[in-house]
């Protein structure tokens, strides 16, 4: 019998039922052959070995695909485990996941006790020893009576607890040389491509997340195909450390944390709030230009608008608690989003068609409970700031808002250096439309105006269908950084559900009462976490205009602090940012201070400067940055020269 | 036997031992005598009447002192209830107190049941009535026993629940004509000097505030020796009902509240946002100038924050309750003042004396619970934005510190229009120095340091020993407003406390570590109530630098709405701020409603300017507003010169 296979390009090929993914790819070339590590059958990953029995939608996974990686990586957990295992044999296992760069497994190491880093190259040489032998991963289908049988006479506590979770029938076992894992799936053809592997770090953690149970060793490692992609990857890391947002924020002097305060509630020391602000009245005075208005909302809101919202039902339970009032029984809780006070103010007075589109912005702070743990820097917090609009207006005018805000938000790319972005547009899925709140019509035409809009910028775009919320389709901006690292920022949402919710309408042309469509919008996203990317994108040197001191005047003795305090002026009667570095510091040890403050332009003044009423120049990070000797305002000019070029 | 009276001028007269405050009055003028209304003897308020027994302090008092109008108003209180017993012989009393302006009096109204304002003319004609029989108000001590047999022979169940209360030998009975009341005191000699009375209004009230008893009837009032003074009063009364920043908030749409938001929060509407940030945008600019860092920290706060800082264990009971997390068990509180996180900004590194002052500025957002019946538009709210500061300083460095927020405070007046205020500055009480935290050397540096620098600014001020905190003396404002009330708006306030509690050191010059002095201190006090205070005093009409719209363009046809976009880009260019009236209503309507938005500047165009490019400028409340026909730039010069002449 034969099966017809729907490769992505949309060709259709005949092969006998029963084939393998492997082998197709065999018959479509050899070089391909070699760097499938699993397939996609009808849209589920499983392994490239694995027989198709029918007709099928088919496709090849390689290293170079997200879902190709975890497959490679959950197989070098298990080749971890299987060194492991001939290395220290009492040891025994909780979970090998793959996670979004690498791998862990969590170990029990039972009378070897702790393992160090001092330990991963040996551990890391059995494991391309055993690599190299070329075992193929073998999936075995077994009953769980079988199962826990073997598991118990190997002694493994941790895999009998998760056998007994899972259902006789759906238990499967991996195979590599010597080593059997209990294993959904799914695993590369053989361990022949691992190549390069790097173990990273060692953690504690409780078994099943729970601290009444016992702690596991858990093991971080990442592999890849080639060596070189591994050094690669490794420099990456030591450049994003060096980059990390937290250590620069600390450095710069741009926020701080307090215990006493709590995690995750960042404070904004002087120069970040600078920063943070400067980026603020750039996007005020663009939104001004495109008829956006300003209004402020208070941080909580009343029990009943978020019953009204949605929110409390959906996210009440794992949020701040409510808020009681001491008398009066009134209850309120930290806003988790700007959109429901903004519909209070849609809804405040009767409003025309005339007068749409409304656009609604504020500077929001809200507040999201997360767990302690998962809090990172200004990436991950509990209470951030969002650069937030809601746009409120017909059907008709969806594109054109969609085109106002597209170019709105490709301004802040631009304006921050960010040069390397994709959009995704999130679409419903047309087979379903009863998921969707609001008319078909209604879809078909934002989703039309989605598209075209996007298409009109000439944005690069993906389309996933059925990845739209059920209120409404969007596009959201995928951001690569300088590290080639990918951000998620900028998003644009439409929204049917929250004007039905709090009844909101206009008038229009034909006297009647008609719902608004609601677009929420926030090119920054947030601004903690746009500021930790910026952070990290450009190692703490801010483009010009946003750097909280764009120059240091580095008097090269006392005896010129007189002088610098008349540059420092005349540079402040320019809007000029800048500070003198008083101290009694040798002129080599203030360029070095200035240097690691990542402080733009230094402005050296000695006895020829004072003499020639001049300034010498030096440009940090630029090609010729050594600008010798000039007077006030031709520095004034080059100043604006360089604002201008950015 | 004679004594030593002491009166406020420091004089000291002898007078024969019970001699009276009135006839002390008499021996100085007879002028003086008719307009005492009570006295104070050795600070305590009694009747002019009482004997004096021992040598004393004396100041007679008079309507023009707060509190010779509380004893005015509570005297013309008993007078109502004298006038309603001789109306309703049936009617039951329950207190009847002196208010800020005027009085009320709780009644039952027994089987006459509702009273209405219908009514007053007829109490009002009673009540001057019985004032002019000049009857005195005569006091008598009474025993317990004596006061509950009297009650209970008039039937009077309030004033026995009263009684009820009171300890025996502290009883005293107040009667004018043939009215009783239960009554420490103070009162007029007579009811002579009541010369105008108003009834001004009625409300419900539960006895004793509590809603499970009686409803009681509660009749406000107010009285006056003059009858001008009652309609200067009832004047002002109507003038501020126009002018109430309620009403003009909705009708110039500043801000609104919302029920499922919560009262007492406001939200501020565009034109709202765009007034108070450039009062944000005008203090930051002086404030940068002055040597200030902004920062911008969490509206919620750890509850160990509150504990450190002292504020849980005064506040927490009757402040918005504690928001507890889902997970982890740890409690937050929305923040009552924005001290304790600058304090933290403080101690997050090594300060030296080289860096001090720090000044530390935010726009700082706190939360207050006040009971729902407290809540007053923008003046008495739940949440407020603070123009806070805390200035980290030496004790040497308070003078300097003091004169520059003086500066910048009267700066802030004088650009909004205040030209009538006075400063009070609050000292400890020199007798209880074990009151007061911080050492005798400090306090007596500061408070000489605040008493100097106001004297270095020319203020007006009064002192009050005593009527310092605990942890600081302090200087208030009170500003009058154009209707002659006054506000208490800018507080500068020296803490030796919360730098003790936070454990704040710098390293002084000798190496070691020193405690420096926290000065808090708000030049608008807080947005909401600032601004509620502003929109009173111009009754909506902003200076031009504030005005939300500063022009309105109003063409007199739609055929000149293309001419009218051409002006309109021209003021965006010299950043005016105007809009077009592109409504087809007729220029006498457009005017009046420009009126009615309170914009300062209208600019008429037609076809003579189309023709001539130039407009007509009418500039409201001005005299000889009405500017003709002008070219633009004429218009750029005329409105540049309005703005410098503010």
């Amino acid at each position: 019998m034969s099966i017809h296979i729907t490769l992505p390009d949309g060709a259709v090929r005949e092969y006998p039922s029963g084939i393998t993914p492997l082998e197709i790819a065999k018959s479509i070339s050899e070089g391909l052959a070699r760097n499938v590590v699993a397939a996609k059958i009808n849209g589920e990953v499983c392994d490239a070995t694995r027989p198709i029995q029918e007709s099928s939608n088919l496709v090849l996974l390689t290293f170079n695909d997200t879902e190709g990686k975890k497959v490679f990586w959950h197989s070098t957990a298990h080749l971890l485990a299987e060194a492991l295992e001939s290395l220290y044999p009492k040891v025994k296992f909780g979970i090998g996941p793959a996670i979004d760069n690498g791998f862990y497994y969590d170990v029990d190491m039972g009378e070897k006790g702790v393992l160090s880093s001092h330990d991963f190259p040996a551990i890391e040489a059995k494991m391309l020893e055993l690599a190299k032998q070329k075992n193929p991963y073998i999936r075995t289908e077994v009953s769980k009576q079988y199962a826990v049988e073997y598991f118990e006479k190997k002694g493994d506590q941790y895999k009998l607890e998760l056998l007994e979770n899972l259902q006789d029938g759906s238990i499967s076992f991996y195979q590599q040389g010597n080593f059997i894992d209990l294993c959904k799936g799914s695993h590369l053809p053989t361990t022949e491509p691992i190549k390069a592997i790097k173990l990273l770090n060692i953690a504690s953690a409780y078994w099943r997340g729970d601290e009444s149970r016992n702690t596991m060793t858990r093991i971080y490692g990442i592999s890849f195909p080639k060596d070189k992609e591994l050094k690669e990857y490794l420099h990456l890391l030591e450049e994003a450390k060096k980059r990390d947002h937290r250590k620069l924020g600390a450095e710069l002097e741009l926020f701080m944390f307090s215990e006493r305060v709590g995690a995750g509630l960042p404070i904004w020391l002087p120069k970040g709030t600078a920063l943070r602000t400067r980026l603020e009245d750039f996007l005020k005075k663009e939104q001004q230009k495109r008829g956006y208005q300003l209004v402020i909302t208070p941080h909580i809101g009343g029990k009943n608008l978020y019953i009204t919202s949605g929110h409390y039902e959906k996210y009440g339970k794992d949020s701040f608690q409510p808020i009681n009032t001491p008398r009066e029984g009134e209850t309120f809780l930290l806003k988790p989003m700007n959109c429901p006070h903004h519909c209070e103010i849609f809804a405040h007075k009767p409003r025309s068609y005339k007068d749409l589109p409304i656009r609604i912005a504020e500077f929001g702070t809200v507040y999201r409970y997360e767990q302690a743990g998962e809090l990172h820097g200004l990436s991950r917090v509990r209470s951030f700031t969002q650069d937030d609009a809601h746009l409120f207006c017909t059907v008709e005018q969806v594109k054109g808002e969609f085109l106002n805000v597209l170019e709105l938000t490709l301004l802040v790319f631009q304006k921050m250096g960010f040069k390397d972005y994709t959009a995704q547009i999130s679409l419903r899925d047309p087979a379903t439309p009863e998921k969707y709140i609001g008319s078909d019509e209604n879809w078909a035409a934002a989703e039309r105006a989605i598209i075209e809009a996007a298409a009109e910028k000439g944005l690069k775009t993906t389309t996933e269908l059925g990845e739209a919320a059920f209120y409404g389709p969007k596009l959201d901006f995928m951001v690569k950084d300088a590290l080639g690292r990918s951000w998620q920022l900028g998003t644009i949402q439409v929204d049917y559900n929250l004007p039905e919710r709090f009844d909101l309408s206009y008038t229009g042309t034909d006297g009647q009462a008609h719902r608004p469509v609601m677009i929420h919008r926030a090119p920054f996203g947030s601004m903690e976490r746009f500021i930790s990317v910026l952070i990290e994108h450009t190692a703490g040197r801010f483009p010009l205009w946003l750097a909280p001191d764009q120059a240091i005047i580095l008097p090269i003795s006392e005896k010129f602090l007189d002088y610098s305090q008349q540059v420092a002026q005349f540079l402040d009667s320019k809007g000029i940012r800048a500070t003198i570095d008083e101290r009694a510091e040798t002129t080599g040890r203030k360029i070095r201070d200035a240097e690691m403050r990542k402080i733009p332009i230094m402005i050296i003044v000695g006895e020829k400067e004072a003499d020639t009423q001049t300034v010498s120049v030096r440009l940090k990070d630029k090609e010729n940055g050594d600008k010798g000797a000039m007077n006030w305002g031709d520095f004034a000019n080059l100043f604006q020269e360089l604002l201008d070029n950015e």
